[in-house]
């Protein structure tokens, strides 16, 4: 992890290979992040694939591989969020993320899952990036999407 | 919007013809809000509809249209506990919200029920009432509501 | 209630004949506990037993009151991730519980489930442990746990 220290969020996501999209406005009436204080409140995103969304149950449709690429979709989009409403330069910690799976009721892997979003969220901000973190399994998600990612980061 | 600047939350809830009602207790070992520095954190408020549990699940025996309505419901006695908690005058921003639909499995529109709340926070409290968003779909709420709201306020 | 305010957290903890276990890593890639400021999130805790998932449905394989002991058991592993990242003495405020209960979709008791958790933080805490909650039912919790239990604690 030490080599983190020596590049910046954006550095990290060029050696990942990941070109942030463009911020994803809310189809509702809402936006997509709320700074208090310190704190960012980024609004829960779904997982997209192609610009839409990355539909189906984890246990039924999606494998846990596919539920965890799908997590790290929702997180990549959270990132473009971040970076367009605060700057991801100015992001001190990841604090909390809230993971939702849409599963299937017999389903137990939503950590697994939601270690797409983790690992990434790790891998970009090293140290700053180790968060304290929720998962689980919910009935559905908005458009049918396979994962919802909300986050909680200190400016 | 701009009209919003020049009216008080409680004039804003006059002119929509809303009357605040009684704070509901908890049944619970809890309460109905915490602040800690300057974040109110408002407990989950199921819908209630003539002073009952607005029970049904989205999908099946209630519409969009009707979740939506108990979105709203729920939102305008969360205003309540606000008001009598910390004063509906002192907040200074809705934060984030939390939303959590009584849904089916295969129902899929969370986002559109949500707005009942997300709409009413605007018409409240104008910019101020931006916040940022998760809904979703549980598997049953607490005596059957059709929908539980959560909110973090900033005073 | 008046008797807590002689007392630490840890002579709750001691009168109430409840050890500590240690503290539980995560198995996934994140934190226990993230402090921010004056708030500290511990991460989601799932309800074990003997060391390991206490599993089973709400409504189904579990009773309401073996569902109430599953969120107290949450509870108590929530306070060693404070006491051993925060120190319990250090709490001032517990500010808010997010409940997760693995629930059938026809149960609706789901604040029942959730009051295990809610008491023991008022046992140990006396007032400082009055807090917002919310609870509800979700369709699957990682390891199929009962419950899980999120904490936002004030120092």
């Amino acid at each position: 992890m030490s080599a983190h220290k020596l590049e910046t969020p954006h550095e990290a996501l060029q050696r990942l290979g990941i070109t942030l999209p463009a911020m994803v406005r809310p189809v509702a009436a809402f936006v997509p992040a709320v700074k208090s204080g310190h704190l960012v409140f980024v609004s829960g995103h779904i997982a997209r694939k192609d610009g839409r969304s990355w539909r189906g149950k984890v246990g039924a449709e999606l494998t846990v591989e596919t539920g965890k690429e799908a997590a790290r979709a929702a997180a990549i989009d959270a990132l473009s969020t971040l970076d367009s409403e605060i700057g991801l330069g100015k992001v001190k910690r990841i604090v909390k993320l809230l993971v939702l799976v849409n599963s299937t009721t017999d389903f137990t892997e939503q950590h697994l899952v939601a270690n797409g979003a983790s690992e990434l969220f790790a891998e970009v901000f090293g140290e700053a990036g180790a968060h304290a973190r929720s998962a689980f399994g919910v009935a559905q998600i908005p458009f049918g999407s396979a994962v919802e990612l909300e986050v909680v980061a200190e400016v």
